[in-house]
C-alpha cells in the first residue's frame, strides 16, 4: 500500500516567526495536519513526517495525531531531495508507492490524492506529479508536457525564459513516486546550483517518463509562504465551508464576515447573522439563530436558539432558550429549555433548570439553579473565598431579588423570596421569604454640596 | 391595464427548507414581497400570485400587502406553464398585458419592468421575454435572437450544443404576454419532455414573433435557487443600498462589514463604522455616528448622536445623546437630548429628560426619569415581582446612589441624593437625602483563610 | 529645492457635505495631511496649500501641521490654472521645480513622487506630468504620448471621439514644472471653454514638450469626488497596510474585516482576530492576540496580552494581562503584568498593579489599586459626588466583597477583607475585616403573591 511522506523540515522564513512553518495555524487545525488529513482517501499504510527545523515542537504537536506517524530527522535542511533521501533507511524493504507533499499544502482535496494515486498506476510511469493552472505562476516552478499528459520539463520562476514565464501551469509540490525506481536516483541528485541544494526536481529528471496531473481548482496547490498567504488559504478554507452549508440549508446572511470551523455540524434552517465565529466541535440545531456579533466554542446548541453578540464555550444550550445580548458563558454551562440568559450576565460552571431566567447584571459561578427560577438583575453568587470554589444551590420557583448576594456553600430551597439588595449568607428552606438590609432614613430638605 | 402574475407555487427543494421558497427573507422582506416591489412603476392593475406547496403560508404572508393581491391555487406542481394554465378562470374577461414572473427574482428594479413593457407594448408582438448576458450562464436556459431582438430560440441548459453553451444571454424567467393570444396557445402544451412538466417557454414556440429585452445589469435577473445564491442576493441588494446612501452623502468606513435594509433612511455626513447594521423603520440625522459593532432596529436617532458596541430597537434618541459601548435600548425607549446611556446598561420600556446620564451597570426598567439626573452605577429598578411590572418615576436632578436597587412602583421626588448601596423600597418627596444601608463595622487584625 | 503646491480650495460638491473636500478623513487623517504626506520623500524646501472653499477650516485643520505650510488664497474658485496663477506673488523670487499635486490624492506614495521629480529633472523639458492605465478610465482625462512618453495631448473624457475613450491613460492630476516657464505662461490661460473655468493642463499646450510618467499602481491616482470614492480609498488603504504587517509576521485572520491605522505599530507573532479596529499611536508586542469584536485606540499592549469583544483606549497594559470579554478601558488607564480585567468591567482613569483581577460587572474610576488585589463582581468606586471626582486607593493583597461601593475619596490598606455587599465609607487599615451590611431575617411559610 502507499506510503506517504511530508516535508516537514523547514523554518518557513518569510513566516517571520519561531514557530515552525507547518505548526502555524489554519482555521483550529496546523498546516501540517490539514496535509495529514489530505491522505484519508488514499488511507496510506505508513505515514512519513520530515523533520527538521524545531524537530520537537512538531512531533509535539502531533504526538495525539489519531493515525501512526513515522518521525524521519533531516537535521541539516539542504534541499527537497535531501529531505528525501533521509527517507531511505525508514523504507528499506517498502515496495510500493510514496507520495510525497510539501508540509505547506494545507488545501489539499483527499480526491486528489486519489486522482494523483490512481493515474499514477494506471499510467505506469516511475513518477507522477500535480500541477495547475493559476492565475498569477510568478514565483513558481513551470511544469511543461506534451498533449499526453508526459512532462518535458520543470523549469524554476528564476531559470525561465520570457517566453517560458507565460506558461501558467505551475509544479504543484506533490508527487507519486514507484520507491525502488526513486531510491535508485535519489543517489544521484547533487547540489550544483545556486543555492546548494538538493531538489526532489532533479529526481525527476533522470526518469524516462513523467505523468503530470492537473488540478482543476488551482486553489488546491496554493502553497503557504508568509502570512499573507496564510490569510488567503484561510478565505479559501472558509468560502469552502461557508458554500457547504449553504447548499445543506444554513442561510448566512453575510457569508464573507462569519468563520466557521471545519468540525462544526450545522443542521439546516440554522441562520446565521453577521460577524460570527463558529469554533471547535460545535453542533447548531435547526431554527437557531446565532449572532451578529458572537464567537461559540465547543457548544451543542438546540432547536430554536437564539444567541445575540455574546460568547458562548463549553456549553449545552437546550431548545427555545434565548442568550444575549452581551452573555460570557463559559464551560462547562448547561441551560435548560426556554432559559433567558441575558444582559451582561456571566455564567461559569453553571446549570440552569428550565424556563430560568438571569436576565441581567449578574454573574453566576459553580450554581446549580432549578427550574422556573428567577435570577434579579444584578445578582452576584460569591463563589470565591480568595482560595476555593463554593457551590450554590437554588431550588425551583425560586425569584432572588435583585442586586443580592449569595455567599457560597450555600443552599437555597424552592419557592423562596429574596428581598432586593440582601446579602444572603445562610442556607434558606422551602418556602419563605429572606430580607436583609437596612431600612430606608429619610433627611428632608437636604441638599447637595452642588446645588 | 397591466396585470401580473407571479410564480409562488414551488418549494425549492434546494433551500432545503419547509419554508416556500418564495418566503424566504431578503433583508427585511420576504422574495415573493420583493416580486411584488418590482412592479410599483408599471402599476398593475390586477396583481395574480399563484401559490401551491403551503399555499395558505404566502397568502398569510402576504396578508397584510398595501395591495390588493389575488391567490390563485397551482394544487399540483406541474411547471410553469401549467402555472399560467391557472390563471385562465381568473382572467376570463381581462383584455390586456400579462407580465408573467418568477417568485425568486427580489433584484429585478421596477424600471426594467418599466422597459419590459414599453418595448413588449412598442414592438407590438405577442410576447416579449427579458433576458440577460451573465458571466455564468451555466444551468440556464439560452437565449438566442436575431440582430431585431427578435427571439429565434430557447434552448434549455441540458440540451445545449457545445457551441450554443458558449451563449451568455440566458433567459431571466420574465415575460409580456398579450394575454388573448396567450390564452390561445396555453391549452396547446404538453409534457412530453424529461420532466414531464408544462413549460411556459413552450408557449413562446407558438408565436410567430417574440421580442427579446435585454437587462443591462444582469444581476437584476439572478434567480434564488438556494442559500448561497439568496447570500449572494443579499450581497448585491447591500451594494445597491450603501452605493445609494454614500452618494447622498453618508461616510461608510468599510461598506462590505455593513448592512442597510431598504427601509432605512440616513441624512448626508451620517458616519457608519464597520460591523454596524441598521434594520427595519430606522432613521438617522445628519453629524451622528453609529458603529463598530451595532444593531439598530426600528429607531429615530437625532443629530450628533453616537452610538458605540450597542444594539438599540425602537427607540428615540434625541440629539447629542451618547449611547454605549454595551448597551441594550429595549422598545419602547425615549433618551433626551445631550444624555449618556453608558457600558454595560440595559433600558427597557423607559424614557430620559435631557442632559441625564446612566453610564455604568444599571438596568432601567418601565422607568420615567427627569432631566439632569444622575443614575449611579450599579442601578437596578426593581420593577417586576413575579406577576407584574411597576413603574419608576424620578424627578429632575436627582442623584441616585450607586448600587441602588429603586423597588417599583416608586416616586422619587426632585433633588433628591440617595446613598450608594441603598435599597429604596418607599417614596421620597423633593430636597431629601435616602440613606437605607448598614453602618460599617471593622474588625482589625484580621486575616483571612488563605494567608 | 523643489516646492509643493497643493490644490485645496474646492468644495467637493459630490461630497454632499459643508466639510471641504480635503478635510474629510481617510483613516486617521484628512486627505490633505495625507498629500503633504506623500511628498516626505523629496523633501520640498516649500509646501503652499491652496485655499478658497472655507478656507479658515482647512487652515486651522493643519495648523499642528509639523512641517511649515504657506497658505495661498483663491477667493474665487475659477479651475486648476486660476489656482496656480494665485502662487505667483509666492514664488516670486522662487527659481526651482514646482510639483502640483490635487488635494484628494491620498493614495500617492512617496516614491512615486520621488519618480516624478527624478524624471522631470533627468529629461530636462519645462513640464513633466503623472498618468496611469486605469481599467475604468471614464470620466477622466485622456492622456496621449508618443512612444517617448512626451505628450501628444490631454482630452477631457466629455471631448474624447469613441477612439479616443478607448485609451485607458488618464491623467493623474499630479505635476511637476520648472517654474520659471510656468510662470511665463500663467498669464496666457483662458477660460473660453462650457466650465468658464481655468485649466492648468491648457498650461501645458504652451509647452514644446512634456514628459508623461506613468504609475505602476494606478490605484495610487485614483481621486476621491464621493463618499463611494472615499471608501474605495480607504480599502486601498487598509489592504496596504495590512499586506505590510502580514509580511512582518503578523497573523491576520480575516484581513477584510480589520482596519488598522498607519500609525499602528505591531511585532511579528500578533495575532488580529476578525472585526478589530486598532487606531491612533497604538503599539502592540509580540505573542498577543487581539480580538474578535475588538476596538483600540492610542494604547500599548505589551507581550503575550489578550483582548477579547473589549474597547480599550489610552490604555497601557502589560504583558500577560487578560482583558474582555466585555471590558471599557477608558484612558488613562494602566494594567499590570497578569491582570485579569473581564467580563462587564469599565475601567477610567485607573491604574491595576499586578496580578490584580476585577474579573466581572465593575466600575473602577480614579483608583489606584495594589498587586494581587482582587476586587469582586459587581464592585463600584462611587467617585463623583454630582461636582467633582476623587480619589480611591487599595493596598496589595486585599480583597474587595461583591457588590461593594468603595465611597471616594478613601484608602483602603494591605491585606484588608471586605464583606459582600458592603458599602464602605471610611478608611480601613491593614489586615482587617470590614463589614457594612443587615443581618439576615427570613420569615418561613411565606408566599409570593403569585403563587
Amino acid at each position: 500500500m502507499v506510503a506517504v511522506a511530508i516535508l516537514a523540515a523547514g523554518r518557513g522564513t518569510r513566516m517571520k516567526s519561531d514557530l515552525p512553518k507547518v505548526l502555524h495555524q489554519l482555521g483550529s487545525r496546523s498546516l501540517v495536519e490539514r496535509v495529514l488529513g489530505s491522505t484519508t482517501a488514499i488511507a496510506p499504510s505508513r505515514r512519513l513526517v520530515i523533520v527538521g527545523y524545531q524537530a520537537d515542537s512538531v512531533r509535539e504537536a502531533l504526538a495525539d495525531y489519531p493515525d501512526e506517524i513515522e518521525f524521519v530527522d533531516q537535521t541539516e535542511q539542504l534541499g527537497t531531495g535531501h529531505a528525501i533521501q533521509q527517507l531511505i533507511p525508514s523504507l528499506e524493504n517498502f515496495d510500493d508507492d510514496l507520495i510525497v507533499l510539501n508540509g505547506d499544502l494545507p488545501l489539499l482535496r483527499p480526491e486528489t490524492l486519489s486522482l494523483l494515486l490512481e493515474t499514477h498506476r494506471a499510467k505506469g510511469n516511475p513518477a507522477t506529479l500535480l500541477a495547475a493552472h493559476v492565475p498569477d505562476p510568478t514565483g513558481y516552478g513551470r511544469v511543461f508536457c506534451d498533449e499526453n499528459q508526459i512532462l518535458t520539463e520543470i523549469v524554476e520562476d528564476r531559470d525561465c525564459t520570457p517566453e517560458q514565464r507565460l506558461n501558467d501551469r505551475m509544479n504543484a509540490g506533490a508527487y507519486c513516486f514507484r520507491w525502488k525506481d526513486l531510491v535508485q536516483v535519489l543517489p544521484k541528485l547533487n547540489s550544483n546550483n545556486e543555492q546548494k541544494e538538493y531538489y526532489i526536481t532533479d529526481a525527476i529528471n533522470f526518469f524516462d517518463a513523467v505523468t503530470v496531473v492537473d488540478v482543476p481548482d488551482y486553489q488546491e496547490v496554493l502553497g503557504i509562504n508568509d502570512r499573507a498567504q496564510l490569510a488567503d488559504a484561510y478565505a479559501i478554507l472558509q468560502k469552502r465551508i461557508r458554500d457547504r452549508w449553504m447548499r445543506e440549508g444554513v442561510t448566512i446572511i453575510d457569508p464573507n464576515s462569519v468563520t466557521i470551523d471545519d468540525t462544526v455540524e450545522l443542521e439546516a434552517n440554522v441562520t446565521i447573522e453577521p460577524q460570527t465565529h463558529l469554533r471547535g466541535k460545535t453542533t447548531i440545531k435547526t431554527g437557531s439563530r446565532i449572532g451578529p456579533g458572537s464567537l461559540i466554542e465547543d457548544s451543542q446548541i438546540g432547536e430554536n436558539v437564539t444567541v445575540l453578540f455574546s460568547v458562548v464555550a463549553g456549553s449545552v444550550i437546550h431548545d427555545n432558550a434565548q442568550i444575549g445580548p452581551y452573555s460570557h458563558l463559559r464551560a462547562p454551562v448547561e441551560i435548560g429549555q426556554g432559559c433567558r440568559v441575558g444582559n451582561f450576565v456571566e455564567l461559569k460552571n453553571t446549570k440552569l433548570g428550565e424556563k430560568t431566567n438571569a436576565a441581567h447584571l449578574s454573574y453566576l459561578g459553580n450554581a446549580t439553579i432549578g427550574n422556573r427560577v428567577n435570577i434579579g438583575a444584578g445578582t452576584i453568587t460569591v463563589n470565591y473565598d480568595g482560595v476555593k470554589k463554593y457551590p450554590t444551590t437554588i431550588g425551583d420557583r425560586t425569584k432572588i431579588g435583585s442586586n443580592n448576594c449569595l455567599v457560597a456553600p450555600i443552599t437555597i430551597g424552592e419557592d423562596v423570596t429574596t428581598a432586593a439588595g440582601s446579602t444572603i449568607t445562610e442556607d434558606l428552606p422551602n418556602d419563605c421569604l429572606a430580607i436583609a438590609r437596612a431600612r430606608q432614613v429619610v433627611k428632608p430638605g437636604w441638599k447637595r454640596k452642588d446645588q
